[in-house]
């Protein structure tokens, strides 16, 4: 048995199975290439936002319509959806709790500049599912970053901000950056100039490089994910989460859990399931069930000095945040019914017992075909860890980032009826899927490994 | 007749009005200070949402639903609202072609992480009606003008952005910049420390300030709405804008219009009504109706060096754009149901219409009670102007923005019934008021007159 994909076919050889795939994909989606030549007279790339064309290898499929856990292109072929919409959808596509409880706020309007009772309800509900007691609402998570950012900075007096590497939190200048050599850098074009000068990327779980950056007393924010999440799957070693909050207490920088994906992991998040301290959490996309929806909790002290520098239209400058349609009254009805009907402590149950389906599934696959990889289990995220050994952090996760391995299998997959938007996520059930799903998934990821055996 | 506040009531009387509309405003809001005191436990300032408590001096209401032009609170009050929620709420609270469109969609599923036709007619009919020829849509105004800044300063390769004095383009650490005495400074707490470095203001309708900057050749883009509307209303003096796009052309500076607000003031925005000329135009935040959305357009060649620099997950780095929930089926189905049921020409015309009714309106009681005031007057925006002269630029409209008179009208009105939400914009009709309203507003507003007659 080998690691990486020394067990597999040769690079030549994947790449002409991809090609045969997506020769194969662009006959079955003739009417979504149709579709986009039209796009591309009035949309970049044929898309209204870029990353829809950037993730994928193919044409974007023109998408008709979803049902639970799948959704259906232009052609009516079906996709079983393994990362519903990058985790936004994870409450399923079309009707539902989520649905019903929008359409009636939207007979009953959309959005005020206002709270509600129920802007009440979702607070309490977050205080007590997620541990902090005040919370705020966004549109994103990227905004709620955003605005954890700034409540930091003003509150320490301190500019500067710790990502660890592999580390992503939305689109914003300041922590789209990565580590080259030893200084920061910007990621990506058009970030302002100066992005990347207060931003100090650290490896996860290593608390050594960790207090050489913290014992300077000049860092305003940690922010990380409990488990990082968006590099396949990086989960923290025993006691290093417990150790960076008590390093941060120690000196002076404040805490941010981004728990955009991970408050799907568990009910109340992985602060809730892991008891773990912080100054602020995020809580994130999936809880608006495609209503761009996102919140963040913090602790009484900080929730005062919010409060003593609010951003008052008259008046001395408060802290930068909010915007025109945050938490409006369709975004609460949705993230209510989320709460309350649909994000269960049983729901988390049924997606933490699809989560083992999917990742024993995948490690029996494993053996079967005789590599020596093993399969990511958190909750109800799987993956393919093309090593026996889990990844501490982003080099070691990296190697299991084998970009055409990955998007022939997407390709290989789609073919079939399974669909998978991000290229360094992995597969994750939803409480959409069934167990069903699961076995569909796992049949066609054996034919996947077929396909590829040496 | 005195220009000012000089033909009303002294400071003194003004502040006693005041407070006593506030104690009226109390008592009959007695429910909404119930929940505000239980809404303080979880939420800083009982708000989830700072603008929702900065907007006002009062408890902010809590509100139960909205029909049309009216919203109510929870002690049953109703408001016939002149501002519908920043503008993000013109074509009305509740059912109607929007709300209709929106629960039909989510029956078929909010959002996909990919395209649909629905989004290519929409695009189309942007490039229709709006001229520029391709399109990218976002959550809201500010990211829509945080991705054009981007994208500017890729394709130029130049640093910096130039805003005028009373701008307003979103909560983007690099627009939130004011002038003081020389120098740019960050105009909020928390921002980025170089968040100013690279922002110059400079006083609208002053060509020669203007080419002062652009003649060093190092500004990337100009963002200006046409009009200025987050200061009152300050208009472009005639051949200003047209000046100002031969300038950035010369200098080799782009050039984006801010419709974000003005979209609503003619079919098409006013680069349609005007005939305006740009590389980029922002659409913004009531095209979805309380769904969050905004598009930007751009022109053919930086729609060009948007595709040869797209965000790609693998592969070199692109322009930093985009979300996980932009652009979502939802959003798309508010937006096409906007552009081709609601935002007709017609209607246009018919809330023109309202306007003119509103503005004369108040030119007549500014005469009846002897103010040497003029009414703000464009489209379906009014409001008070407290000089017989136009504003020319921010610091002629910061004298008819007078806080304590602006904040004792809001108040005396909202318990009779009338809302205003933003001190700085004045009162606007919508797709969704009728001449009673409009009727009613006066009525409202000769009372007010009549009560600060000195």
């Amino acid at each position: 048995m080998d690691v990486g994909i020394a067990g597999v076919v040769g690079r030549k050889k994947l790449l002409e199975l991809r090609q045969r795939e997506e020769e194969r994909f662009a006959k079955r989606t003739a009417r979504s290439i149709e579709l986009d030549a039209r796009a591309r007279r009035h949309l970049p790339c044929g898309v209204p936002m870029g990353w829809m064309k950037g993730l994928y290898r193919t044409v974007p499929l023109f998408v008709t319509h979803g049902e639970g856990s799948r959704f259906f292109d232009a052609d009516g072929n079906a996709y079983l959806d393994f990362n519903v919409s990058d985790l936004s959808m994870t409450m399923g596509f079309g009707s539902g709790s989520i649905a019903e409880a929008v359409s009636r706020q939207l007979e009953r309007g959309a959005q005020f500049l206002l709270p509600s009772e129920d802007t009440i309800a979702v607070a309490e509900e977050l205080a007590r599912i997620a541990g902090l007691p005040f919370w705020q609402f966004t549109l994103s998570a990227s905004g709620a970053n955003a605005e954890v950012l700034r409540i930091a900075r003003h509150a320490t007096g301190r500019k500067k901000v710790v990502v660890f590497g592999g580390h992503y939190h939305g689109h914003i200048d300041e922590t789209l950056v990565e580590k080259k050599e030893t200084r920061s850098e910007p990621a990506l074009l058009g970030l302002l100039p100066d992005a990347a000068a207060h931003t100090l990327v650290v490896p996860f779980n290593d608390p050594a490089a960790l207090e050489s950056v913290l014992r300077e007393e000049d860092v305003a924010l940690v922010l990380t994910e409990p488990v990082l999440t968006n590099c396949n799957l990086v989960q923290p070693l025993p006691g290093f989460l417990h150790g960076l909050r008590e390093m941060t207490k120690r000196y002076g920088t404040l805490l941010c859990f981004d728990e955009a994906h991970t408050f799907q992991f568990a009910h109340g998040g992985l602060v809730g399931a892991w008891n773990l301290e912080s100054d602020f959490v995020v809580l994130g996309k999936g809880l608006g069930s495609g209503i761009s929806f996102a919140v963040y909790g913090m602790s009484e002290e900080i929730a005062r000095i919010f409060s003593d520098n609010l951003d008052v239209d008259i008046g001395p400058p408060g802290i930068a945040t909010g915007g025109t349609t945050y938490a409006s009254a369709m975004a609460i009805a949705a993230a209510k019914a989320a709460l309350f009907e649909v994000l269960t402590p049983e729901a988390y149950a049924h997606v933490a017992a699809l989560g083992s389906r999917l990742a024993d599934g995948l490690d029996s696959l494993f053996n079967k075909h005789a590599l020596a990889w093993r399969a990511f289990k958190l909750g109800p995220r799987s993956g393919y860890c093309m090593a026996k050994e889990l990844p501490r952090n982003y080099e070691e996760a990296e190697l299991s980032l084998d970009a055409t391995l990955i998007d022939t299998r997407r390709v290989f997959m789609a073919n079939r009826g399974i669909w998978e938007a991000i290229v360094s996520a992995g597969p994750q059930v939803s409480f959409a899927h069934s167990e069903d799903d699961v076995d569909n998934y796992l049949n066609v990821a054996d034919d996947f490994l077929d396909g590829i055996a040496a």
